[in-house]
């Protein structure tokens, strides 16, 4: 391919909405271009390396025995109304109507479909396990589409869903496409982590997710000197003993004017009620978090969440808790319809469903019985200490929504937690007999009887990987492709206008073609070395061969795009240097 | 691949809302299976052969230097909405919202999004000419899909385009275009014709179709002796000369009671009014026909057509020339909104923009002035004899809505037509610069000045070609793949139970497959042979290999599934056999 003929453009700036480097590099080399918001346009250079990308994963899943189908983007209502995630997915799926007014959807995971297909053609306990999966378009209509195709609302996934008769098989199953996983992500060249992940709305048991370590990404996970690994969402806190009662001072209510926040409260607290063997601190208050929460349906319903004064509440924790709810603020007009709760001094005496207010109240899990908290006392400038959980309060049960801190115990007792940034790019996940059930997928078990089938369901983001793998391989120069990603192998850049450079050039990339390596040209004729360079710097090719002044003395210059390593190699030698590995 | 670890199911009855061979066979078989009205998911077996017809297809666009893209399926309005093709698609096109209210449509074609990529990215003379293409799932809310996968509502296309500066380079684009169709047409087997296409809604100059000639086909087309060939649509009348008013008797009204059809009309006229030189013909008579115009932006307008009685009013003609607006029938509604109109004695005198009724008139080119016509003298039982066209009566224009007939001549001068059925597989289009000048799509020319681009527009039906080709190679035991297209090379039969036959098989398989010849292998330990056989005829390889009874004595039972020859064959000589070509 010559550069005078690829439909390219590359430009010096990036676009003003690309914020992230994979952004901003993928539109500044020319590999897309958006067509709408969350929704772009693959150009030469792209769609070659979505194609590499979508080859590994296709080359792994038919290693484990998966077999490829494809199902239509464009579906019907019906499964997706037998499992409720018609209503569940909300404002985030597509939907429209056929010219019959028949409501229909652009499919953002396809269990319902699977699981019908199988229900369609199979129905004995001979056909099972089976594994089925796609590498097709996906649509979430996101509320933020960001970050280019690294969260668009157009997007290539592999979904695969596996087929078993028993919890055995299932775990097989989800252990073959682990491996297969780890094999895809290796051949990417990220570097990644697998964490528990929580399972989400998809309901269900063990789950992983493979996160690709970037600092751009949209997942907080912990990780512990003992190996565990979890996205925050699926951290459980190590709850403390109980504390018996006794000895434990009764309750009693203080003025605390003017300490609408925790800081001022702790403040006050040292200053006029001052502890005898420490200071008090933040963590001794407990917190009281008001959100409203709107149901699929629309319903809104509001919740208190009682937190240590030290943690705040992590919406990410929270949304995953609630799902399929929604979190809202609970905002003035929610205040005005609960008279009995006091802004600033709202205390557990107002909250919990059999209180006056009925709000439903859930607590920490660090809030345990005989646990002595400073908390408000439903009166404007008052809070009320030594309230002693169990013993003057309860709740409606306790929420994992509090946030996750570096240093906090890893729930496995394996050490202190760190905290670290990464991007989804795989998710697997044991879903269970959930969508079996709702969609009657049995079959007939040897002893005759039927039997519902279990299934596993996993996804690796396609599109996204090729967005991911620039975030973790470019510099300020451009991108860095690996070998098995990169669009073409070599890269010649023709730096001289004299015949023999021009025709020893044409030599190097015939040779280079005939040897099955794949080659860009920059044969521009009008172009300086200069541009030449930065633009075949910014694409990214892994080698960049310069046929210039030094062909007249038989060499060309040979430049490692990862390294910037440089050196001069005889023209007669090239072919052999580049396709010796 | 083994029988009982692929995903398939075969069937013995057509699901029945199948009605042509393909979508019975391609259902039956276990190539695709039904989600929806006009949507199909690609079992194992389907998306091989579909990937196989890409392939092909990809192989001839990059051979003549066309660059692959892919853009969305989800599309901004916008663009269509420059191109008025936002209306204009009318009920054909999906259209939604987004959570933001945006409105959105599943692309139909992609010409818009092209245009405004390429001016987007370029700029000047010295880019052009360069010709894009995609492979890519398309949409079209069709009123009756039908036949499978032929006329889908979700299918794959590969559609190209190509820009050029002047019309010589289109030209040369579009012949490039016709040559690779050419190539890829011909390596899918079909057996097609090129015919003279009408351009439809796209407005533009040259225009052909590949049709495969198949009588299920939803196209009639016409070829002549000398090498005409056009589809209806666009096949032009040959129009007499017009005749001297001189002489011609004067016209008069006379009693016609009972002959509101043509065929009374015209006994009625041999028995009251005979002629001298030959009995009255129903080509006579000229036929007045009403229909409804619905416009794009819902308003209607009536429509009267005059054809010889001797022809009908072709639908798909009539469509063709006023599209987009479509046609819908004159009912009694209607009729009664006209009372001017006499029902079955409609004539030209109420007929016309000058006219008491207002209705548009168009009549057919052979109407030409001097010719004499019997037709409804708008009294009831009355019609008027020896009314000529020019003299007594004119219209608001011409119109090509009368139906084509064998026999008919060529427009061309190359003989008398024959009609047949046919397919459109492919369309190429010298779309011209309808497109660029609606979205602006100019580059700066050589000269310094601005130029707008001309386009052509090229499209293959690829979802569809698979069932096309199956319309043509099929018999009543199943599919009959062209080697090209077959999933598999070679289908194995495993026809014994012992465990020298069985080892044998897998011995053969191996071989096989060690070869590099892709093998559908018929493992299955508890299906008779009877049914192996009858799933290996249905299947469709194009070689199917039974082992059984003689391989004791080292021979296998090699069987065309073309021809049904059926040969014994050492053992050791298989591979040769059948990698020999």
């Amino acid at each position: 391919m010559r550069m005078s003929q690829l439909f390219v453009r590359t430009l010096r700036d990036a676009p003003t909405d690309a914020e992230v480097p994979s952004h901003q590099l993928l539109v500044r080399a020319g590999y897309v271009r958006r067509a709408a918001p969350g929704i772009y346009t693959w150009l030469p250079l792209g769609l070659k390396v979505l194609g590499k990308v979508e080859q590994i994963v296709r080359e792994e899943m038919d290693a484990i025995g998966a077999q490829e189908v494809r199902f239509p983007a464009l579906l019907p209502r019906e499964p997706y109304e037998a499992t409720n995630r018609w209503t569940e997915y909300g404002p985030n799926l597509f939907r429209l109507q056929d010219r019959r007014g028949t409501d229909m959807l652009l499919g953002p995971t396809h269990e319902e479909m699977f699981t019908l297909l199988v229900k369609d053609l199979y129905g004995s306990y001979k056909d099972l396990p089976v594994t089925l999966y796609q590498i097709q378009t996906k649509y979430r209509d996101e509320a933020r589409p960001r970050a280019g195709i690294l969260r668009g609302r157009e997007f290539v996934m592999k979904d695969s869903y596996s087929f078993d008769l028993s919890d055995e098989g299932l775990e097989t199953s989800y252990r073959n496409h682990r491996d297969a996983y780890i094999r895809i992500f290796d051949r990417l060249g990220l570097e990644y982590v697998i964490v528990h992940a929580d399972s989400g709305a998809m309901g269900g048991s063990a789950s992983e997710e493979f996160l690709a370590v970037l600092p751009i990404g949209e997942d907080t996970f912990v990780r512990s000197p003992g190996g565990y690994a979890a996205n925050v969402e699926a951290v459980t806190t190590v709850v403390p003993e109980a504390i018996a009662f006794d000895g434990l001072p009764d309750s009693h209510v203080e003025d605390t004017p003017a300490t609408p926040t925790i800081e001022t409260l702790v403040d006050h607290l040292n200053e006029r009620f001052p502890r005898e063997d420490r200071p008090w601190a933040a963590g001794d208050t407990l917190k009281n978090v008001l959100v409203m929460l709107r149901h699929p349906d629309g319903s809104t319903e509001p919740l208190a969440i009682g937190v240590p004064g030290d943690r705040e509440v992590d919406t990410k924790r929270l949304e995953t808790q609630v799902s399929p709810a929604e979190v809202e603020a609970f905002d003035e007009v929610a205040f005005k319809n609960h008279p009995g709760l006091v802004k600033g001094y709202i205390g557990p005496g107002s909250l919990g469903t059999e209180s006056g207010t009925g709000i439903r109240y859930l607590l920490d899990p660090r809030v345990v019985p005989g646990t002595r908290w400073v908390t408000g006392a439903n009166q404007p400038g008052k809070h009320v200490l030594d309230l002693v959980a169990g013993r003057d309060f309860t709740a409606d049960g306790t929420i994992e929504a509090a946030e996750v801190r570096a240093g906090d115990p890893a729930p496995d007792g394996s050490g202190p937690l760190e905290l670290a940034r990464g991007m989804e790019m795989g998710h697997i996940f044991q879903l269970g007999r959930k969508f079996a059930e709702a969609l009657g997928l049995q079959v007939q078990g040897e002893d005759g009887k039927l039997a519902t089938v279990t299934m596993g369901s996993y996804g690796v983001g396609v599109s996204r990987a090729v967005a991911a793998v620039i975030e973790s391989s470019h510099d300020e120069l451009g991108i860095v492709w690996p070998k098995e990603l990169a669009p073409y192998d070599v890269h010649v850049v023709l730096a001289g206008k004299d015949d023999v450079t021009v025709a020893g050039a044409e030599q190097v990339v015939a040779d280079l073609e005939t040897a099955g390596v794949e080659v860009l040209f920059d044969d521009r004729p009008k172009v300086s070395p200069g541009v030449k360079f930065k633009d075949a710097e910014l694409l990214g090719m892994p080698t960049i061969v310069v046929v210039g002044r030094g062909y007249a003395e038989g060499l060309v210059e040979v430049k490692d795009r990862a390294t910037g390593e440089r050196r001069d190699v005889p023209v007669a030698d090239l072919v052999a240097v580049l396709t010796t590995p």
